[in-house]
């Protein structure tokens, strides 16, 4: 979960994810969610759920995912005291593909990309899911993963985001061959790399460009008990630079355009940009440098344009806007002084894509009313995270919790208390086998999508 | 001499005194002077300067300048070795006050700036002309300011910027006084505080203010021979700072205004401002700073503006659009958001008055005409010098050289080449003797002024 991004959510409940509020009181405060859950679910998805909790094999798996509890934990302290940081997640990748490989998917890989990819098949004719977790953590090589016990907690960085989360795959792996629950869709088990920051959720956009046949997406990441993240806010970040000859403030001046004064006529510009209040869209110039002293006409400046969206047009369009500023400003500090030696270049630093399933959606109804069977309120909220790909390419995804308090990421205090953590283990798992269906159980909640084109 | 202002020049004669380019170059290669020299000069200045040229008593002065050289050389090295950084000039001060009254003037002291001041009086009737050198460098404390002698030149931080022309007024008064001349007018000696950088002039704001009666000036700087600035260009420079509570790019978007956009609007504004061509009026905003980082609406942004003139009214009115641009800026980013959260605020880093000394006057036919006398042909520029308060005064004022040649200011490699160096000694005291009158050989050649007020 990218934790700059996790603040998009505007409500508080979004601090509930990142631990600042416990998330029962985020709930018993009655935080707005980014929209109303749900009151009632189509009847489909009401009867395959009802179907599932009442299927002695279904409950079979259940169980074996609490009594699975105990080596859940051996394996997140094995991955997490292996680092992961941006762009360096190969040898936890390594350990977690013979994991996945002795669990039974014999085939799993590491893509061109470096997330590990392994295919449980289904009995034939559903849906294909992506189940996900990510490798990286925020955390620089270097720092300490040593996993402590404390007060009955775990602390290590990356031991909630995302690492017990690829604990609840290998987990589910595991408990469903072991109870032989044949699903009817497939499902396709990914730990992918770039979901944080600088990433840019390279494993992802990886991912969906290789698999066109993807039906849908379940995304595991540390959200409370009962939340479903439909809401992928999409970003893209921009750094431009403009450059000019400089010269002397006074020696100089009429002869020679400002990098400086180019830029602000672009900040001016750019600052009264209007954007939608829904799809909600933002921007900002969040930093700007540039100038030699303060008696020199600036050679150089530079800044770092913010725009995001909760849907993928409003940003294109707001990007295009911002863009333009800068070309028009260097023409009018070029024409100012009738010289054509001010340019500027924007560089893309940040591609976050965007979008936002349904709250009407199948998969969204299906969380729900497994969360119910749990005895879990939902609350449907927002975040960027991987699913922020499939979302902007309309493809029905959510992510969802995979048990376990959590709290304190991005920070070297960040925990785990996984009392019970098995519950959320097993509700998560509801939703997703009532996605993809079992065999003489129930039939797929997800629907099978035309194959996207190259 | 403040250098970055001396670059003001325009003309490449400029760099000649900075010693980028030889002066006999800059000459022979014909660059243009800031006004044209006066072809010809009124008959009082003509006969004044012909009658001092002539007189055994003058001429015994001239020769007790180049008697002595050496021992003016001694006090350079003495007065280069003692440090003088800006506004610690105090122990060189000393020294000089103790050299000025060794010479003849008990009365000197140091004023409440800091400022060496001694008054040799005149015969009476006449006008009060000051003489001038700045005690103190641009380099910092712990500088190694040892002389070295290399190839025929010293080098030291410092030596012909402004050392060598402090001990041209020991070397004046002793001479004068050793040869028992009397002027008409009085000469007021002093040495300066706060010539260069932050310094902002100090030394000559506070003698101008507690000297009413001052009826012209002669500044001695490294100037190469036949040089004379009469332009004093002004500079105002203003370190701007916005600040507003900041706030999460998305999370804050449409509450919070930014320090950033209130800027850039501000220095879109101060793009466009028009300045005239005549007298020589320019601004830069040179340098600029702001955010916290790409992802968060900029709580802070500061930049530093630069506003020169050739003269005090459009320097100011100048200063007067710009700073209005900040007021106008704030305004507008808080009524885009609907705020009053923002505000900016102003100082004043930079404060050094402008003007000019016409090419017409009485004071600077005169330095032609000595210039002449001494076979050199004179060249009028201009550069940011302590002349720059009697300038904004309209008080008559040129600066001249004090001989040797000279290069490498502001840098550690400052060097004076001294050979010769009386000569220009003795031509920029004829100048001084002309303006205030040598009883019994010539009239002075400046007017008496009414006393200003307070």
């Amino acid at each position: 979960m990218a934790m700059p991004s996790r603040l998009h959510l505007l409500s508080l409940a979004a601090l509930a994810f990142a631990g600042v509020v416990a998330p029962d009181d985020a709930f018993a405060q009655g935080f707005p969610p980014v929209v109303p859950t749900p009151a009632q679910v189509r009847p489909a998805v009401d009867q395959a759920i009802t179907q599932l909790m009442a299927a002695p094999k279904v409950q079979k798996v259940l169980d074996a995912l609490k009594a699975d509890h105990a080596r859940t934990v051996d394996d997140l302290k094995m991955l997490t005291e292996i680092e992961a940081p941006p762009f360096k997640e190969q040898k936890r990748a390594e350990a977690f593909l013979a994991r996945l490989r002795a669990l039974g998917l014999a085939d799993a890989k590491i893509d061109a990309e470096g997330n590990v990819i392994g295919l449980r098949k289904g009995s034939g004719g559903g849906p294909k899911l992506v189940v996900t977790a990510h490798l990286d953590t925020v955390f620089p090589a270097g720092t300490d993963v040593k996993v402590k016990e404390r007060d009955g907690k775990l602390y290590a960085p990356g031991i909630s985001d995302d690492t017990r989360a690829l604990t609840v795959l290998l987990s589910w792996l595991k408990a469903l061959n072991d109870s032989d629950v044949q699903t009817v869709g497939d499902l396709l088990f990914v730990a992918s790399v770039g979901e944080e920051e600088l990433g840019n959720l390279r494993g992802m956009k990886r991912l969906f460009a290789d698999h066109l046949d993807i039906d849908g997406m379940v995304g595991l990441e540390p959200v409370p008990d009962g939340g479903v993240l439909i809401l992928g806010t999409g970003s893209h970040r921009h750094e431009v630079t403009f450059k000019g000859p400089g010269g002397h403030s006074y020696a100089a001046f009429g002869q020679v355009p400002s990098a400086i004064h180019a830029m602000g006529r672009a900040i001016a510009k750019i600052a009264e940009v209007r954007t939608p209040a829904s799809p909600k869209t933002t921007f900002t110039v969040g930093t700007v440098s540039g100038g030699t002293s303060v008696n020199t006409i600036a050679p150089d400046a530079k800044m770092a344009i913010d725009i995001r969206s909760d849907a993928m047009a409003p940003l294109l369009e707001t990007e295009k806007k911002i863009l333009a500023t800068i070309d028009e400003s260097v023409a009018e500090e070029n024409r100012r002084w009738n010289v054509d030696t001010l340019s500027a270049s924007a560089r893309l630093i940040g591609d976050r894509p965007g979008g936002m399933t349904p709250a009407s959606s199948a998969i969204v109804e299906t969380a729900v009313r497994a969360n119910t069977a749990f005895g879990q309120q939902t609350l449907l909220s927002g975040a960027s995270t991987d699913a922020n790909v499939p979302m902007s390419l309309g493809i029905p995804t959510i992510v969802i919790g995979g048990g376990g308090k959590t709290g304190g990421f991005h920070a070297l205090g960040e925990w785990i208390d996984v009392t019970e953590a098995w519950k959320g283990a097993q509700n998560s798992l509801v939703t997703v086998l009532g996605l993809v269906g079992v065999q003489g159980v129930s039939q797929p909640l997800l629907e099978k999508r035309a194959p996207r084109s190259r």
